[in-house]
């Protein structure tokens, strides 16, 4: 469904100008050379801090938290409609480290509340802005759809047995913590959920599970099993998608899990080529299982 | 209620023998003293590696990780019908380190099952392996009524406004977690749930948001924000019952969270008199919910 949207949106927009507001990591550029693919005429907005130099390949400027004003300033110049809001934040904003333009003014005591509640707030309160003064907010995953997988094996061969049922328990876990808006990710070994993941991230959690192992608190031999992620059920996708990439394979083998389990068109793999070339390198499966907001 | 159903036990069984098949800390000398001041008679059997020196204070033997035969046949030389399981374990048990007697060798092939199964399964079947044989499992909350709190404050004040409602946030991500037996312990701050507990516990869970805080991951300023704790809906607090002692308490002032809100009847406070103490001294509010099963 993500593939079909995405294709429709693109064939129909041949040419239409896409403005890219980018935080940290490599998916910016994938939109972005996809977009291009497509014929668009794309504007990279860097947020400085975390957008990377690699943005440069692209028609570019940069943008400081909080610079609301001149970044709509900028989508306007480029004469886009649709804005793509992508890349990972290192850290939540901090309003003493914060440049304060007219635009963040006007709209801060909005801004203000969403940053008090949960990360989705405060994007969702940045879409609803952009959307009342008429822009579209377009996820990343659909204006490249390699972004997300179908659901069967993406690398090494389907769980089965006990990493299967690993799979199912880690990606209820996961679930469940996602309907109370807390974590997207949960780790399950043999039949027990060890890990649920919350503010720490799920590289953090990870390193738990590695340290739960060395001090003998969960244990296991060789590699078992999964880490699960999904989308939380009520999550807006165009603003907000969990990912894994290279360097959540990385720690599979370095903690001794066996594997990846992730919601089909709902979890983003960044850098699929090498995410995928270094799960088959290192005997990790990746697994995506259909299961939107209405799925068990 | 758990102190109605103490006292009916306690006084209902002075001079019967009470056997206390004791792990690590000083919760089952509370619960030896408990007991011997309503009259009862006393044998600790110390688990090697977990139970302290401190229970030679009481008529004492040892026993190893797996020597059940041998802890029935002290049970049955103590004249002991009812038998208290209390304390800490620091690691789960290990076959390559256990002793294996008779007793164990004709009840091993259900105790790896429950080995491989979550906490409570070992404990669960330990349980049911007794009460096969005769024997009672009585709670240590109620041979030792003091151990558990009766809804209100424990110490400090009563929590009102934002930590009345991370409290609650708290406490309701806790029950989500102990529903699908994965954790008992949630951290909220400033409306938003920072971490779950699952198997690193609640010690390593508190390090954890100390370090979220330390990196900026998650920010307040002063003192904000509260650890929950409460027991699975489904657990039998016979068994193994959430404790907080004087290390969670010292934890609030060191990662800077305003206090702990437990369930009432169905958490343990371990070292009660210094927790307390502990407590008022670093302006740690302890707040204890009406809750159980059935509650949300």
């Amino acid at each position: 469904m993500a593939a079909e949207a995405t294709d429709r949106a693109n064939s129909d927009r041949t040419g239409e100008p896409l403005a890219i507001l980018a935080a940290g990591g490599q998916v910016p550029l994938q939109v972005a050379a996809a977009a291009r693919a497509a014929g668009r005429d794309v504007l990279i907005i860097g947020l400085e801090g975390e957008a990377g130099e690699e943005i440069k390949a692209f028609p570019h400027a940069m943008a400081k938290w909080g610079q609301i004003g001149r970044v709509e300033e900028l989508i306007r110049a480029h004469g886009a409609r649709e804005v793509v809001v992508i890349g990972s934040v290192s850290r939540r904003p901090d309003f003493s480290s914060m440049a304060v333009d007219l635009g963040t003014l006007r709209y801060l005591p909005r801004l203000i509340r969403g940053m008090l509640g949960g990360d989705d707030t405060i994007l969702a309160n940045f879409a609803r802005f952009a959307e009342e003064r008429g822009y579209r907010i377009v996820g990343a995953h659909e204006v490249a759809p390699d972004l997300v997988a179908k659901a069967g094996p993406v690398a090494g061969r389907a769980p089965s047995g006990g990493a299967l049922a690993d799979a199912r328990l880690a990606l209820a876990a996961a679930r469940t913590i996602g309907l109370i808006d807390v974590g997207q990710a949960a780790v399950a070994v043999n039949g027990r959920v060890v890990a649920l993941e919350a503010a720490e991230g799920t590289d953090a959690m990870l390193d738990r599970v590695e340290t739960l192992r060395a001090n003998g608190r969960v244990t296991w031999s060789g590699r078992a099993g999964v880490l699960a992620k999904r989308s939380k059920p009520q999550q807006d996708l165009r603003l907000d998608m969990p990912a894994i990439g290279p360097r959540t394979v990385e720690a599979m083998a370095r903690v001794g899990l066996a594997g990846i389990a992730i919601e089909a068109g709902r979890v983003m793999i960044a850098e699929r080529g090498e995410t995928v070339a270094l799960a088959n390198r290192t005997g990790t499966f990746i697994f995506a299982v259909d299961g939107g907001p209405g799925a068990a």
